[in-house]
């Protein structure tokens, strides 16, 4: 018997290999050193190997775990502050942001980050994909928490400061390489770190953020360091006017002409896309992160994801920020993603539960390049999957004749706390109600401590600005 | 000092009271014999109470228990079997609900009322407003369990058999009369039972499912009982049809001129109302419950719920049936109705969360007709409310400055664990993670026993109606 780190075995796997959900009846999977050495029935593989660690999913469901492809972690400091408000970047995030983006908010931060994860986990989340400023000391917390990470650094040269309707940003070309070099730096540092969980992308924060040099600049460098560039592409009617003023045409078109749609673009929202431009985009190879809850919470908008894959594009999911969305959990996003889409078009067959999972899963770790390491429980991928209790309210009952409705009760009832393991790279990140690498409770005392210093600092701005929730607090509504 | 039964104290009470969400720093709640006593300051209350039992909301918020206005609980029994297809009453429910409806089905049909109470209580709900038949077994369910309820009985005179689409529903009147009677019994048997926490509506299932004379007659019964008609009211493009085809005109301008349309009425959904429509139910003193999940899963449609607030109508919210929705959970209720409601007028100051947090409590306690008991804490109310955590990462970190986001991640980030207590008339029906009044594991382990039988008696037909749901088990997307 070959000795193992760890056998998962149980009555439902959902592997997601092939076309639908790949469901297995009755099966054990075979982990060690992180990656799966085989999935097939019980007798067979508890015969075959002896492991060191025996997951009894009995009750439970075995699942790929989740990828959140775009966040903004450190910004869940932020929870709850940015929303049900028009100009949401300004008028919300506004006077928010500026302190969590002075020196004063580099702790709130890193906190914030900590916090996005632990939420996260907890819903099964095992790939995030972080983008921002500061990354180095969120590549050393993946590191510490044992999740898999795409991090992205923010590279922008437009000037931080409100700009009147219709003013073009000032660039600055110092800001934009210093901003570049860190990048690059992270880049040397991480790409492939964490035992080779985290990987790194580049991140241009949008065609209008940047120069159309800085843009061609980043996509050389992409094609020498053989990542993707992860930027908001055509994300809404500001990024639209910009262009235009600038060049004359809407973002997508400009950055076809620029040859910047490729499989090496993940392109992030496309908010302000209509539906041929969403389908130029899949036909070039480009991939799609959809952040259903932000942009319905920001813009009140569902993004033309249906269209891009009928286009023949993968599409990933993202939870985007927890001020205007306002979580990290991805069970939401799938729900939300298959609701959203079914009222876009005025029809209930249009993104059914299966199809929102594998965005989830399998065509998540497609669109952001991953599809042979993770996404589908299949021999000689890494062992990152999740497991979950069929004993909860939520999933109850189970049918398995004439259809099984793990899926749907999973996308359209489960909440978030039916995930009960957690393992990524064969280790176990949470089980037992618990994430097993770090200290939840210290975490979240800590956030809470930070948070009324950066509410105080934010005061001033948030009176002057006098968005809707400064109305709301006065009128009692809050 | 007075002995009372029960005090709850915390620092952050959102009783509801007045325009807003009437909050209130650092209070005590005195309770008495199921009453609200008194809110004050802690120092006051304590001071002037002696209570058997002290709650102590310490890292809480009490808010008012939420109400669920609209739910069909006997089919939590079928949870995720019909869903992500067209024609949702034929060829997704159709095959299930024949043998629920079916002598084989009763004991389903009670259990699974139980399986939606218990999931509902865990998020909060303590006022479930539910439809159906078999009622009595529902009422002493509600008894034992503890919580409030308005009952509808179904009243149909439509034969229930397959109809070709255009045919006009064949009418029984003997059928029809056998429910009413039915109608009638529950009320006799139930109205202010369970030590007043049973209110028996009439439920005359849609225009479309009754004749005129039916409905006139439960009129003049509604207005002799003093209680309120509950109806299906324009709820899809079938209801309009079939009242278009025997009237020759559509639902609401039909029942408008049949007097119909007044302060008695308690219209569900309008799914294929205009807003001309909607506001012309609000104007003429009409109630509305508006189904989000449900509707945008069966429909993918946005009710006009807005329309009818702003023509001045009250709104609740209803979670309907598992099949086709697929939760009781009115915290996902709020937050799909706040961002559908974004999308449906792509603005995302429509529905803020301020407002949904009334439909779910006060607005829709008033929308019931019981604004004057329940739907806020004030003196005089019946003691219903619920404890929330606020150390979950979901509603981490807490800001009380500039201003308070408490009601947004209740909206928007909560999941329904975060729920630790629900109190309905100054009893503690849950907390420690336990219905406090029944056997929960005994319930979901007798749904699971017979969900099987049903699924096996439900097969054949399923697949003979081969619909979406027959599609995705022989693709292997199930």
């Amino acid at each position: 018997m070959q000795k193992i780190d760890l056998v998962v075995s149980g009555p439902h796997f959902y592997t997601m290999a092939g076309p639908g959900v790949g469901y297995q009846p009755d099966r054990a999977m075979a982990v060690d050193r992180g990656r799966i050495l085989a999935i097939g029935s019980q007798a067979e593989i508890l015969a075959s190997y002896q492991a060191e660690r025996h997951l009894d999913a009995t009750d439970q469901a075995v699942l790929p775990g989740f990828i959140d492809a775009h966040m903004h972690t450190a910004e869940a400091i932020l929870r709850g502050l940015a929303q049900d408000t028009s100009h949401w970047m300004m008028y919300g995030l506004g006077p928010f942001a500026e302190v969590l983006e002075s020196s004063q908010g580099q702790a709130a931060r890193e906190v914030g980050t900590q916090l996005a994860f632990i939420e996260a986990i907890r819903t099964g989340t095992t790939t995030f994909g972080d983008f921002g400023n500061g990354m180095d000391s969120v590549c050393r917390w993946v590191e510490k928490v044992g999740v898999r990470a795409c991090i992205t650094v923010t590279i922008r040269e437009a000037v931080r400061r409100i700009y009147q309707p219709g003013e073009l940003y000032e660039f600055d070309a110092d800001m934009g390489r210093r901003s570049l070099t860190e990048n690059l730096e992270v880049m040397e540092k991480w790409q492939g770190g964490a035992g080779g969980r985290i990987r790194v992308l580049f991140g241009p924060q949008g065609a209008d953020f940047v120069s159309r040099e800085m843009l061609l600049e980043v996509r050389r460098l992409a094609l020498e360091h053989q990542t993707k560039i992860h930027m908001h592409t055509q994300q809404g009617d500001r990024e639209t006017a910009q262009i235009m003023k600038r060049y004359g045409q809407r973002p997508i078109v400009w950055l076809d002409d620029l040859g910047y749609l490729d499989s090496n673009l993940l392109a992030v929202h496309l908010t302000d896309a209509n539906e041929e431009e969403a389908a130029l985009v899949a036909q070039r190879g480009a991939s799609m992160v959809l952040c259903s809850g932000s942009i319905g919470i920001i813009d009140g908008i569902v993004p033309p994801a249906h269209a891009f894959q009928k286009a023949g594009g993968k599409v990933a999911l993202g939870s985007d920020q927890a001020p205007g969305n306002n979580c990290h959990n991805i069970i939401n996003e799938m729900k939300l993603t298959a609701l959203f889409n079914k009222i876009r078009y005025t029809d209930p067959e249009v993104m059914p539960a299966w199809k929102v999972l594998r965005m989830a899963t399998i065509e998540g770790a497609e669109a952001l390049g991953l599809g042979q390491e993770i996404g589908s429980l299949e021999e000689g991928k890494r062992a990152d999957f999740i497991l979950l209790d069929l004993n909860k309210p939520s999933m109850t009952p189970l049918y398995s004749e004439p259809m099984r409705n793990i899926v749907p009760n999973l996308v359209y009832s489960a909440r978030g706390d039916e995930v009960t393991t957690v393992v990524v790279d064969g280790r176990v990140v949470y089980e037992h109600g618990k994430i097993q690498t770090v200290n939840e409770s210290e975490i979240l005392a800590t956030a809470q401590g930070l948070a009324q210093g950066i509410g105080v600092a934010a005061s001033k701005r948030f009176w002057e600005i006098d968005g809707s929730n400064a109305h709301f607090m006065r009128e009692g509504k809050l």
